[in-house]
């Protein structure tokens, strides 16, 4: 054993490692504890991230500021009370909930024959995790998907759990008062309720206008809806080439992205030892996990695009469904007829499904069994509950590509082909661009939600520009923020990588936080209720010098306070009442203070006076009468000249 | 002198050092040679830097790729024939320009009794730049400003020198045929020209909706300009604090973001020595250089807002007009009556200059002196062409305290300033917030460009959300591209260490890339003729597998070419037909070429086959009945279930 483990590279340092994940991963958030609100019954328990915060300090009021619950993505791994040990993976939050519905049974095989063959391969024991699960399936005629219950009236716990977790205790900060202070937003004929409830939960889920992903072959996962009335979420993506990184790699990519923020993450591999990496990355994953099945069935075929068969497809979703896979990236979209409009493009086909899928149908003069077995693949995500996906494949790939007829044809066949799932009650998104210039992404957002009955849009960026490779986490993060905005419902990371590299651990957390950005802007441009909490509490910190709450209530509280502590490191400087930029004497912070001290001086006073209480819409009305006199005088000195 | 130079920590390095400046701020950029394009006169040389780019290989075609020009902020410091000593300054672009307008004179003595003070003070000595020019000032009753001359119909050289710069040689790239591939813009009513032409520059400043930032006592400048008919521009923030960096490192702040592409340069200092700091900066300087004069005023009382007075002030902005500082931040707007309105808010006021004169108002009770000397100091900005940046005193620090009353009210009465600056001839931009949700950002442009006449909007930021210190160069970076494409004319960085601490050589970078990206993001959107040229090139090399090109078309060729060596260092790999993420099976820029291979098969085909000439378009249309025919099997299909 030991001897194969050492000729075999990279996978053997997942089971030379200790039983932790790394130390920074697992590490909990400053000030924070990990709460969990109960649902309606014991096994429903939602995680939130709750931040303490300091006392207002006494010159500015001296109040006691309620604790900040924020949306917690980062999962059993910053919960104290789990043991984390991926070489047995995550703790099971479904399973229950899934065998109480009384629809699914457990095989005794894995339907796959790929997956048989691999558990077969005495060579590749080293590699497997050791604790998987035995397979469970839709019984005979049965539709296990989330829409499918929602369409029937069912309320599942997962759609109670989101309702919770989406709602975010907006009641408590109602009681709190904290809520009053938000902008209205415009959120582009979106119907965000005041309130998340089970039921809108069901309600969205059912119409098509929100998905579920989870596959009951994974119970590990910690139900998220994606759809344009809820948060905006945002992916990650991980995954090996065939040049590098290992399956260690890929798991620690993993528990750091969603440490940072990540809803969704996208196994995007494409080099060895696939199906195991995947098993590695399903039980110690508590978010949804995507797959484009396309990458894994040309591995099959010895990279020879036109080799692929309906049949190697086919067993290849059933190995991935049978897996945990939640959503695949299904590219049914590139027709034939639309392949001959990217031949002028800058930049062609970009996408890689699109281009393995465009060399296929050329090759064979037909269209794909993508789209001719269309409603096959429907029949197989409804027995495991998988959502599709539906990936463009002719994306622009260049500023200069943006909007054309290659990628609007294809748009219009993805809403149709949305039509065809829902049919058959398979949740489903559409994928969407890739990079366009601002003022076309809008275009893009409105005719996604006309053809495509307002399923949610998962969008890749957009990035605004090209000419920036080393930024394009900046270049799309605008797009994303902006599309976000317009009703996307999923932002697709891009990390400062693109283009040029793999990202490593640093590319990947740039990339998650410019993301976490751009969904939050989205966010509150929306007016999505409660958002703005967030912001208002760190202003507040931030005006009344509270250092400590201003890094922690932020998307990264490590980065700000070392930032901080470059110029001010000492502990006396978290509490000081200037900061290193403007110095003691110009504290614009300091002299507000005074300001309101004024305001309230003069109310004061006139209340000693026995005046009527002076408010300060009086004290306005004062000034302005004064101002007005002294602008009289005033405007003499204009007319001298 | 030397005892005394150790006795003085930071300036002295000024002295110690070596004639050049760090060797990162004059290194050339790859593949790029700066040239000169001729003006009417000899003397008018505007500089561009010209990217040279590899042939296509073969297997894509095969053809040669012209040299792609771009716009040049870098000065002479990428200049190998000049020779930087930074204990001389820069050479001199405008002086005979100047002179030839014989309407200023030289001055024997400076007017400011503060620059007296210093020049006397034998203590000061080794601080000082020792080769400081005569200050010159507007003959009696003359007018010298851009917008003067432009009024009086006169198109000046610096009008000229712009208008090369800002056509970008559109001529030749239409010449070359690359012109066509571009996005018709969206440009909210802007009113950008096919072609930027002098007589179009002067027009724009005669009718005040761009200023050209150029003290007469500022030479050495590159002219540039800023208006919404004209590219966006960034500028960049210097400064010391009394908490840190000195003279040296605020000079090579300035050529390190000029470089990265800076446009204009803000020495915001309100350490100490800031009169030769800014000596230092300005001989230096072959961008425009703006102030905030009130900074530099209160450290002459001490500290003490309420100890200011008109006198202080005048003879500061007298001191630095006479140094050559371009344009002068002046919180003018902030009126008695909108004090009050800033108490309710999360933050308060946030802008320094802000908190001063509210500060001061308060005290004394009445309205600033900058306001009630107004037009005192409209004479003085004309008779050295200081342009107005009017200040935003009461920009909101906070999402919460975005587009309120107070904000509003300032920018209608900066509106009010602006036409009576227009009435002194004194060029005159507006200065913008802050921290504005998306949903809010077009109503300040648009109330901006309604209050202001069309006056250029100069913004910082603004910020999209508060919840990610450390990282608010991309929630300001947001915010700024959509403001620049609404119609803001230039964009006021931010770097990752706002609102945490003192920028350092790479915050500046990352700060003015970021911004960068913004500006073309905007330029883009709002289709500026050519602006599109640099994002076709890097994405056809990107295509074509030209990794050189690609990187030194971008923004940051050395980022760029870094992150690709991470994965891939060999020599070898640039030249590669595949790259790191995807590998050489998956590459699908080389099924794109099959893609265009096949279609140009067809068209081969059928032309052999003496068949007419088969064209894209008829390719399209067989694939399409093709693919009709394949659909009605196929619906069948559908149909069956």
């Amino acid at each position: 054993m030991k001897n194969q483990a050492e000729s075999n590279s990279s996978a053997t340092r997942i089971l030379s490692q200790t039983a932790e994940v790394d130390a920074a991963s697992v590490q909990p958030f400053p000030a924070s504890q990990k709460i969990f609100v109960a649902g309606s019954q014991a096994d429903i328990r939602v995680p939130m991230r709750e931040i303490s915060l300091d006392d207002t300090p006494t010159d500015f009021g001296g109040e006691v500021n309620a604790p900040v619950r924020v949306y917690d993505t980062s999962g059993p791994y910053t919960d104290p009370a789990v043991d984390i040990d991926v070489r047995r993976g995550l703790p099971d939050v479904r399973s229950a909930w899934i065998e109480a519905r009384a629809d699914t049974e457990l095989l005794g095989a894995n339907s796959s024959g790929f997956t048989r063959q691999r558990l077969d391969d005495a060579k590749l024991a080293h590699l497997r995790f050791d604790h998987a699960r035995a397979p469970r399936r839709a019984r005979a005629g049965a539709n296990v998907t989330q829409m499918h219950y929602a369409r029937k009236g069912i309320i599942t716990p997962e759609m109670e759990f989101i309702a919770i977790r989406e709602n975010m205790s907006l009641q408590q900060a109602r009681e709190l008062g904290v809520l009053d202070q938000q902008h209205p937003g415009d959120a582009f004929g979106a119907a965000i309720p005041e309130e998340i409830t089970p039921e809108f939960v069901r309600q969205e889920v059912a119409r098509g206008r929100a998905i579920i992903p989870a596959n009951i072959n994974h119970p590990e996962l910690e139900p998220m809806i994606i759809g344009r009335n809820f948060l905006v979420k945002i992916n990650g993506n991980i995954g090996n080439s065939a040049l590098g990184s290992s399956i260690e790699e890929e798991v620690e990519k993993l528990t750091w992205g969603t440490r940072w923020g990540a809803d969704t993450v996208m196994d995007l591999s494409t080099g060895k030892n696939i199906h195991e990496t995947r098993e590695w990355i399903i039980r110690n994953a508590h978010v949804p996990i995507g797959t484009v099945p396309i990458y894994q069935a040309l591995e099959k075929v010895g990279g020879v695009a036109e080799d692929l068969t309906w049949d190697i497809f086919r067993d290849t979703l059933i190995e991935q469904a049978e897996q945990g896979v939640d959503y695949f990236t299904i590219h049914a979209g590139v027709l034939l007829r639309y392949v001959p409009l990217t031949a002028k493009r800058v930049t062609g086909i970009v996408s890689r499904g699109g281009s393995i899928m465009a060399k296929w149908c050329l090759a064979h003069h037909r269209e794909s069994f993508l789209y001719t077995h269309f409603e096959d693949i429907c029949d197989i995500m409804k027995a495991y509950d998988v959502s599709f996906s539906l990936g463009d494949g002719l994306r622009p790939g260049a500023i200069a590509d943006a909007n054309d007829e290659a990628q609007f044809g294809e748009l219009e066949t993805l809403g149709e082909l949305t039509k065809i799932a829902w049919k058959h009650d398979v949740q489903t998104m559409i994928e969407g661009p890739g990079h366009v210039p601002m003022h076309l992404i809008k275009e893009n957002m409105d005719k996604q939600l006309r053809e495509c009955g307002e399923a949610p849009f998962y969008t890749l960026g957009p990035l605004t520009t090209d000419i920036a490779p080393g930024y394009d986490h900046i270049t799309s993060g605008i797009g994303a923020a902006m599309i976000g905005w317009y009703g996307c419902a999923m932002l697709c990371y891009v990390t400062p990588k693109e283009h040029l590299g793999l990202p490593n651990k640093e590319d990947v957390k740039e990339g998650i936080i410019t993301y976490k950005i751009a969904a939050h802007a989205a966010d509150l441009a929306k007016g999505h209720p409660g958002a703005q909490l967030r912001d208002n509490a760190l202003s507040k910190a931030r005006f009344e010098f509270r250092w400590e709450d201003q890094f922690n209530l932020g998307l990264d509280p490590d980065t700000a306070r070392a930032y901080h502590d470059e110029t001010l490191p000492k502990e006396s400087a978290k509490v000081a009442h200037f900061c290193s930029m403007c110095g003691p004497k110009f504290c614009s912070m300091k002299i507000t203070q005074e300001v309101r001290d004024y305001a309230k001086g003069q109310e004061a006073a006139a209340a000693e006076s026995g005046e009527q209480l002076v408010t300060m819409v009086d004290v306005e009305a004062e000034m302005r009468e004064k101002a007005r006199q002294f602008r009289e005088q005033g405007a003499e000195i204009y007319h001298k000249v």
